[in-house]
């Protein structure tokens, strides 16, 4: 951390500075300029609280040189990590596909939904129990009964489920889900984080709506640090001036996670757009990205669609996404297991 | 609302559409033009899914008339909302002003600041007990302790209190707390906005750091759906491109609301910028916009700066803001009372 | 365009409002709800001002039901635009890489590079001539004599040569330049459009920082109108709140351009992300969107690379880029051609 | 500025950039950390090429320490600038009002508005000549026509004028124009920037919709490179998510601009929101905020109100607005002067 002092500052403040930053366990090294004084900070930096810093009459600015995350950090972890979900493995040079609808609305339609999807290649089923809705009259999902048809059609089909935990207060239920689904909206619902990550079950980050990278990978800092080794990123779409599209997917993200952490990264092309007719190109170039999986959201019945979101397509759609995909694989090192 | 319909669609799917909505206790008037149908959707359709319709085949677009909102509606409750928290009044030509520390830290400290802040013209007392922190490494607030040391502040000074809840877990703790505050972060955490709203408490909403103003209105309806009268919307800053500001405050937010809510409206100048130096211009701005009142970050000790937040004033400064404020409040047909 | 007249709202302003409107040409639908009247437009409405209608006391809303543009519109010219450059085509089932050096530097470099480019598969030589820079001190271009050499190199290689234009004073410039790119900070420069327009010569728009989609076909449509038919769209990232990317790739641009305009679109993933590592993953990822071509800076000598813009990658990246794109292209049903 | 430079790095790579920097008449600090080495640079780094240096392989991160911007920057000249148009003084403690019409339209609407919005209190008129619209089919203003009947209303009431530049091409009609304005749109036109600065008059630089108080400050620094002393800076509103209003004004730039640099400031609310009605709170809030001046359309004829923008006032709602000001100005130490 570099602290850029104001020019003629007061001498007693900025003594105390150094005190205070020695107390915190790092080493400090000064350099004075023409302009200003630069205060450099040597070591574990991760503790010192930069807005603080900031706040302070004698700084001018603060610059992080080290990421303030650790058990996340490539840096320190250079191995990929593999999250192992019932033998489907997320990260390295895995390529794994989540499918399943957008809500859980009957046992008939998850089955069968289960089934198709598994038969083209998803290795985890996905399903909405609690949805988070912007509008209180809006339909709120099956909830508890949804969490049961979910386990109900993990038992027909073998397949590992996830689905989103929206309350401290249904922690009890996730149980025997395999992957927990932590939604945009609860990303820095930093007290939900900190109760998932004891369960130390695998646990499927989504980026929040307006987050940062480095804000993502600090939530996933917070479930890792309660013992919870088994995290996959998911970029869903960050919010942006064009409306034409409900969010703007950062496929930039992707590459760049895979710099700066040893997580696996997935990518909803559903949500991001909200467009169904979407789906499929933002499938592939989020492939083309590096991203370690996709999670898609297919719904059973065209006839029924009023019942389904915007984002949904259709299985026999979802079998060309992944035969196409199978073909691009070799060129991102990656393969598709099941 | 107004359903835009694709050229040459299938009439199968418009039939199945006008009687789906005619299902939902709506009414519909069809319009058809040369390069578009128009449907129209007479009555009230705040329980139609907007995204559900947007994502059917036929559908080309999808444009609301109405506001899905109703009970935070002033077309619906022209008059505005008086939120009466133990004789201080928000809303209508009332203004208050909020201050005390970013973090309760200590019973001589809340107390010192509670009645430092009194003195100058605050009504309610804020002070953070549990912190929502981006790092976990960073001081998480001294939770349950500093809710009891609240009281005693309150105890000790008369002042109605509000502090952050950030669990659901955490309800009971809150019971003599007379305003509890919902963080940006938690805005759209629907199952906490769902509890608060059954208390029957008065309550803060924050804006979310990248909502609009309508899902910020969606949420307090939330909490009003759950019988819940008394709700102050509180302005922080939005997420935009701009690095300089931590925040870009969005002040015309303020007359935005006065027009679509009879809530009473506050705003927050030292977390919208992160800068404390900006508090003081910041909230002679939010007068001049037409704001309610003031949630203004006081600390004590200047000596011990650097246990505060970046965005903390001095008592003096405060007082200071307080004196130009009873300036401009006969300008904005406003008046503070106590 | 539908608008939406308040409720008890003055007669006479709206008989006013109704008069103005048939005097643009359009027709009037009056329906009458119990909260609003609502004012149907039938006709073409490109020519009625939305902001202007907007802004009348009687006015509560105005939504638009055709999209304002209409000779880039894809409603009224479904076929796909072959952008013919010298026998390159843009558009339609083909796939073009045009690549070169951020700054044209001397001619042995432009000349090195466009035999290196061409050799991997590059159709059109790309180099920065006029430079548009942040800092009137950084280095602005070799300007007219980049030019020369950018037409020395397509002597040179039979390579057609794209580059930007910065002010109208330039125009003669351009006589032999075969693309005239119009940059990101350019493309609501409206003056610029329209004096580009009347040259009849092929353009490529790239997308403004902070422009909508609906913006950047309205300026398309700017050049358009004056009777250039030949337009190359070119998305290069949008300005969103996220630092670690200069910008941000918006990959749902494409898809979405490809349903609204019969106009090619390619994309920049050099400018986007501003990092040159992350050109290989983005450029897989344009294609999987659908995007007709790529732009790709590739700069010659690593050992000075110092002169070079932090998005430039090597040669010999650029070719493993071009071979895996063309194991990608039948996925997307195109083909490359030289 | 502070180059982080990457673990392991190849040392003939780091002795080649340490080479160049001092190359560029800057010196350089080294200091070895355990996970990185950090290469100060001293001495004026502002034609150092930050994006230049982050494209290097051995480089992790750059940080900038001083402010690119020279000219503009408080730090070299600590006094405000006062920007005399003939009398009428923008920064320090002077508060001037600038007002007229959206587009000019006729000589006696001009000259109406003249004369009322002078009684009122403003000393500059405004009025649109050349006026940038979103699409080819909207008015584009009278143009040279339009900047003729300004004259008209400068003679008839010896108010200085203000307008809108959009091209190279028209500069020669600027000729008494008292301050040239400069565009969101073409705030980065930097071709424009240097030929506006030779003019050495009066230059009012708007804020871009997407662009960092520092691109502004560079653009600024662009203008005043090439001589011109006079720039007066317009905050207008930036683009963000919020659909609510056209732009959010971003006030919190207003006391920041006055910590960075030593130009006057104004604020534009009329086009920030794009509802007239937003004006007046808009106004008192960027007085409270610090501006030097506030920027306001004025229509004058509210029967013909079709043909002004959203954004305008009536004169009776401007006066009112100006009395209120009046009010204010003591608290930030402001007078108006005619």
């Amino acid at each position: 951390m570099i602290i850029v002092i104001k020019k003629n500052s007061d001498k007693k403040q900025f003594d105390n500075l150094v005190r205070w930053v020695k107390s915190q366990g790092v080493d400090t090294d000064v350099s004075v300029g023409s302009n200003s004084t630069v205060l450099g900070l040597v070591g574990d930096t991760s503790k010192i609280d930069i807005d603080l810093v900031r706040s302070l009459d004698i700084v001018e600015d603060v610059k992080r040189i080290q990421e303030p995350y650790k058990c996340v950090n490539r840096k320190f972890h250079p191995d990929d990590t593999i999250v192992d979900v019932g033998g489907v493995k997320f990260g390295g040079d895995n390529f794994q596909i989540i499918a399943g609808p957008c809500s859980v609305e009957s046992e008939k339609q998850i089955v069968f939904v289960a089934e198709e999807v598994k038969k083209a290649g998803a290795s985890v089923l996905r399903g909405g129990a609690f949805k988070p809705r912007t509008s209180p009259y809006s339909f709120q999902g099956l909830r508890e009964d949804g969490i049961k048809l979910l386990l109900k059609a993990k038992a027909e089909t073998g397949m590992p489920i996830i689905t989103e935990i929206m309350s401290i207060r249904h922690i009890d239920l996730f149980r025997d889900v395999d992957i927990i689904q932590i939604g945009a909206r609860d990303m820095q619902n930093f007290e939900l984080l900190k109760e998932v990550g004891r369960l130390h079950k695998p646990v499927m980050l989504k980026r929040g709506l307006a987050n940062t990278v480095e804000e993502w990978l600090m939530s996933a800092e917070y479930i890792m640090s309660e013992g919870c080794k088994d995290i996959i990123l998911c970029e869903r779409g960050i919010r942006t001036f064009e409306p034409y599209t409900r969010n703007t997917l950062d496929l930039s993200a992707i590459p760049l996670l895979k710099e700066l952490t040893h997580l696996p990264v997935v990518v909803d092309p559903s949500h991001a757009s909200g467009l169904s007719r979407l789906v499929k190109p933002l499938s592939l170039a989020a492939v083309g990205a590096g991203a370690h999986g996709l999670m898609i959201e297919v719904h059973n019945d065209p006839m029924h669609a009023l019942c389904d979101g915007a984002q949904s397509i259709r299985p026999e759609e979802f079998k060309d996404i992944v035969e196409k995909i199978d073909v691009m694989l070799p060129l991102v090192n990656k393969h598709r297991t099941v």
